[in-house]
């Protein structure tokens, strides 16, 4: 049975060596003229700066989390903390690295071939490269902590119908191998915590500071290069878009694997053991195998476009078959690997646990996750894609000026809410009852089991987009930014799908790790926690009001580095007039340092109030509080995710709908543009820096508190009183 | 025992009657010169007819909801339906009937005597006509239904040691007093929705509508004459901020009073009654009674400042002492109501609910909700007054434009949920430790007992601002308009207080009707709803996009009817130029008409759907579903209301602060200004529609819900399947 992790490492290999055969085939490619390689080589110098700073803050601070993880909780999990926090930001930097040598070579291509296809070859072929290895490390690193700690330590070994459990010599606690695995989840979290924070902050203060002053007071164009805060503006799409994300996905993929097998482990030790003590294994096995295959079809989708000589001109259809092939492979292969491993066993014993578990009902519930993110996904494009009346509607808004297009859209976003919410809502219930709290985990992880493809396709957007800045600011030819800005906008698109799984599987994740955590200190063979008791209330309460304390920080810190670098653009603007009118270079650096320090100053605060809230209030008030915060949290954070999420989107496309010419007399320039480019800079920090974080919080806050539990449940001011 | 319920009766007719008193002095008075006469009929006849037209709506529904819920519930619950929405909509006229007198006389006084404390005591004597109004109606009703169904129909009978139950010939089930005092409740929160919808998308629409085209685009004050839509403005103020709120709080108060009263009885039948029956009657009374002690003591306060001949000229001293007077006296006469009422009495049997109730509980609990109250107004006075940072700091981000504001205005509004959240757990969960759900009852009773004294208060501010709109509308001196200025700021930081009681006696109401929900429906002693059921954690999902879809709606609807209004002024300006050099007078007839026609067409679907929503859930999935979407709904409007109330009033007063010329370099007309007021005109939907209703929307869905559960809990199509 172990054997067949041989499947997840080849998986990872094979994921791996394809991405390092496509960087260095995008490495070997030209970069252009001079002027090109110079202001590439300014973005690469930057986001290499931003991410040795950022690096070394999170080193710190992750090697101290693992230092009191590995003392406190279990040296295991210390360790699994590490290798998990090592994938993460991995994979983060390896996609941000080609990211800045793929930039500037799609730009070279678009510039020498003038064909949108083969353009779209090397922009694909650098986010293939991200997409491969946030898949490629984070299922090397489960491959890693399982064999060292399930079989060579011997934590999975069932041989005695029993889970072996050890004990910690500080605190007395004893644990199992789920605890080791929420280590490993946990680091992949804290690293995506602050690589999308700090990214998000950079980003998003480069965008609104180049914005308010360079569309809204100079009146020139985006990435022109007399604007100062451009290059900082490039560098951000490289450390928060590129860096950020992948971090963050990595992240989303491994809680989504992860809480099918610690629940697995939750349900095994609190029923008494199984009739089969191997389907324990079969259980925790299936979410890693799910998505090694996963990987496996994910190469070979991307395989299929890079490969072709010939590449059709609709670049939709081209990444669209790349998603469905690698879709479809996984689900198809999925549904034998459930079939093999799930056939003939004895499940009565789950019974206990509230449900059975036939050889497909894994599959099923993972299918149910599936067709959940992509309706998740094409809701959430009803409402924000222009060729659509709510988006058409903030533009037409827009002409009566820009209270009206901020009004309009946070109405828009408000009731997007719904939608989604049901389709969540049903997924959730259908594969509950399918497969318990084990089956809403499988839904999650098959959500996310094609990561590899949405994330290539996720990072090839904003690769274009850099093209495009590149292309504008060292002059080349309109035509070369038509193609990118068409790449660009196709990615656009098919992320909305991607930003369906996301949201779909940080909510479904929450809740299995959820139960993992009720069971973990409560000796109920049935999920409770009492909603209506005052210490439960009471967190939930405080749960609810943590993501408005999150995003409000967030937001802040946006505005306050956005603010500071609108000062600073203004002043080179009023000291040295040349630069207006291009008869002088401005000062980039400053404001590259304006931004990066910005991002370090400001992103700590936030992302240690994530990892700290629920488990100081967990050593107060004890486990109850902190299974109340957690289904607060859960609940708000899934909210004002989608809120921001599509209100930010819906901002964005009114503004590009106006652009493109589409609302009646009104254009470029016009007052209903500028009304439109208030609301896309109010909603630049909600949907990019605010919405993916708050993902991220909630798997956050039930990772730590699960990690935390043992410890807190036992040792809390309330049960000393 | 019962006989005490006359010191409720004589609470209610001396309040009613002082209030009539009032009333008469008010309209005894000179209305001032031609033209300000002709401006307040307008005023007057606006009001009037939108009043009409609204109540003609909501009687049919009213009635409608009645029929179904006397066959389908209780008769008697019919009944006493009609008599609550009948009370709440009678205090909303008198209130918007004395306001349209009080305010032209309010100018007159201010342009007589030019005294500020002269014309306060105008202004203050007309907002206490709806303040004691709101209180005494309330009162008497429960009066009416307390002796009608209570003792005459003998519902109320202990003299068996049981609770007398009646069963519905149609649905078989059996109900008791519970139900019928819930009935009550329910048509008061009915009547609120409306008047708090319709009023507020009708004050807003103008608002919005005058400010964009007035401020931003025609560059005329406001309440300038030129401006066509500023009639409708002011009879928003009366629609709106008067008789919206007077429902509001009417609502508010007789929810606070019935939450205990009905979780009394519900604990009293599902423990196996008390020792003691005669504990019950004391129980429900003891809300009862409290609030008529309250109203007392508010008749009082509201006397001691009337009766002086010569009152200071510091509006601010004089507000308080009348709130703090009502306040004293309330709480030191409740210490003694609770030790009449619960001393030597036998609690043992409480302790199967889960507490005990000593003489004092009570009494303590209420207090402790007062405190809370006191509180949580003091913080949303710290972030939105601009005599601290947040608002400070909104105002300075003005300066680089609006899309700034917004930023920073929302981060203001986020981070400003924690704080209260944390104050309003405390208190939840003290005011439990000390009496059980029924203490958490008491504490949201506390908090609304003289709400006759902050009603007053709240109502002085419209009086004020609709008096200066009259003045500056009639070419009055700008020295009166400086003392209505002057009483109307004031007015907006005693109301913040009230806005604290608002928000936290409506999640204390709602988390103990919910208990009672509970009871009704479960047959276990304790309360229990299991969060982590796929019922109810489906059900919270939903109940926490809820929130989100009702505000995102009244945005819309706003937006809608501001959009109409805008184009209704220009088309005005366009045609006829003559308006705004003064030389023909606007046609403010057809603004008044499109802000009445938009509320009453987009207030009906929002109103009914937190009232269907629930039911319907309730009658597929079943009462457990239900139970999730109340909890999920109660934390999702929470935390929103705090948002947009906090956000709105930061983005408010920050543009005065720069109106006020405090801000360095910039003023009236600034740059800075128009962002401000960019900030402004986002905020006032939100703070002013949206956040007041989420109040009363977890307070009818929990209501609606409670009087619905005894037959969706049998009957639902989840039963069935």
């Amino acid at each position: 049975m172990q054997l067949l992790m041989l499947i997840v490492l080849f998986a990872s290999v094979l994921g791996v060596s394809y991405a390092v055969f496509n960087f260095f085939t995008v490495k070997k490619m030209k970069e252009g003229n001079e002027r090109m390689q110079e202001i590439a080589s300014a973005i690469r110098i930057g986001a290499n700066a931003f991410i040795r700073y950022e690096y070394k803050l999170v080193a710190i601070i992750g090697l101290a989390t693992a230092v009191v993880i590995g003392l406190v909780i279990a040296w295991e999990a210390g360790i699994a903390f590490v290798i998990g926090a090592t994938m993460s930001a991995t994979a983060g930097l390896v996609g941000m690295k080609i990211a800045t040598y793929a930039n500037v070579r799609v730009a070279n291509v678009a510039d020498q071939t003038r064909s949108t296809g083969k353009t779209l070859k090397v922009a694909f072929r650098g986010g293939s490269v991200m997409g491969l290895c946030v898949a490629g490390f984070a299922l090397f690193g489960i491959f890693a902590v399982y064999m060292l700690f399930g079989v060579w330590e011997g934590m999975l070994d069932l041989s005695t119908g029993v889970l072996p459990t050890k004990v910690n010599p500080i605190t007395g606690q004893s644990y199992n191998l789920s605890l080791i695995l929420s280590g490993y989840a946990l680091g992949c979290s804290v690293i995506a915590m602050f690589n999308r924070v700090g990214g998000g902050i950079y980003t998003k203060a480069a965008d609104m500071g180049a914005d308010l002053v360079g569309k809204t007071e100079a009146h020139i164009p985006e990435d022109d290069p007399r604007n100062p805060a451009t290059i900082a503006d490039n560098v951000g799409d490289n450390v928060g878009d590129v860096a950020g994300l992948g971090a963050d996905l990595l992240e989303s993929y491994v809680g989504a694997i992860m809480s099918s097998a610690i629940l697995a482990i939750e349900i095994f030790s609190h029923t008494g053991g199984f009739n089969s003590p191997e389907l324990l294994t079969r259980m925790v096995l299936f979410p890693m195998l799910f998505c090694g295959i996963g990987l496996i079809a994910c190469v070979i989708g991307a395989f299929t476009l890079l490969i072709k000589r010939r590449i059709s001109e609709n670049p939709h259809r081209e990444l669209n078959l790349v998603t469905w092939i690698s879709a479809g492979i996984t689900v198809a292969a999925g549904f034998g690997l459930s079939w093999l491993l799930f056939d003939g066993q004895d499940a009565t014993q789950l019974k206990e646990a509230g449900f059975a578990l036939g050889k497909l009902s894994p599959w099923v519930a993972a299918s149910i996750g599936i067709v959940a993110g992509i309706v998740i996904g094409i809701i959430s494009e009803y409402y924000t894609n222009y060729d659509y009346k709510p988006t058409k509607r903030i533009a037409e808004a827009s002409k009566e000026g820009s209270a009206l297009t901020i009004t309009q859209g946070m109405a828009t976003g408000m009731i997007s809410c719904m939608l989604p919410v049901v389709v969540l809502g049903a997924a959730l219930y259908a594969s509950f009852e399918i497969g318990g709290m084990y089956g809403v985990g499988c839904g999650a992880m098959g959500m996310l089991s094609f990561v590899a493809a949405t994330v290539s396709v996720d990072t090839y957007g904003p690769i274009s987009d850099n093209a495009g800045g590149i292309a504008e600011m060292s002059g080349l030819d309109e035509d070369v930014r038509a193609i990118t800005d068409t790449l660009d906008s196709v990615g656009n698109t098919t992320a909305a799908i991607g930003k369906g799984f996301a949201i779909g599987s940080a909510a479904l994740a929450t809740v299995s790790m959820m139960s993992s955590y009720l069971y973990a200190f409560s000796d109920l063979e049935t999920l409770l926690l009492n909603i209506i008791s005052k210490e439960v209330l009471v967190g939930a309460l405080l749960g609810a009001a943590l993501p408005y304390l999150f995003s409000g920080m967030l937001i802040n810190a946006v505005a306050k580095a956005a603010r500071n670098m609108v000062s600073e653009v203004r002043r080179q603007f009023r000291e040295n007039p040349e630069i207006l009118t291009g008869d002088k270079k401005p000062d980039y650096k400053t404001c590259i340092e304006i931004s990066s320090q910005g991002a370090l100053k400001e992103m700590t605060l936030p992302a240690v109030i994530s990892i700290a809230f629920p488990v100081v209030c967990g050593f107060i008030f004890g486990a109850e509080f902190v299974g109340g915060i957690l289904i607060g949290a859960t609940l708000s954070a899934i909210m004002l995710a989608i809120y921001t999420g599509n209100a930010g989107g819906a901002w964005d496309n009114a503004k590009k709908y106006i652009e493109k010419g589409a609302l009646e007399g009104e254009g470029k320039g016009s007052a209903a543009h500028e009304a439109a480019v208030v609301g896309d800079t109010v909603g630049d920090p909600l949907k990019d820096t605010v919405g993916p974080s708050l993902d991220i919080l909630i798997k956050i806050m039930s990772t730590v508190s699960l990690v935390c539990v043992v410890v807190f449940s036992k040792y809390n001011l309330m049960s000393l009183l």
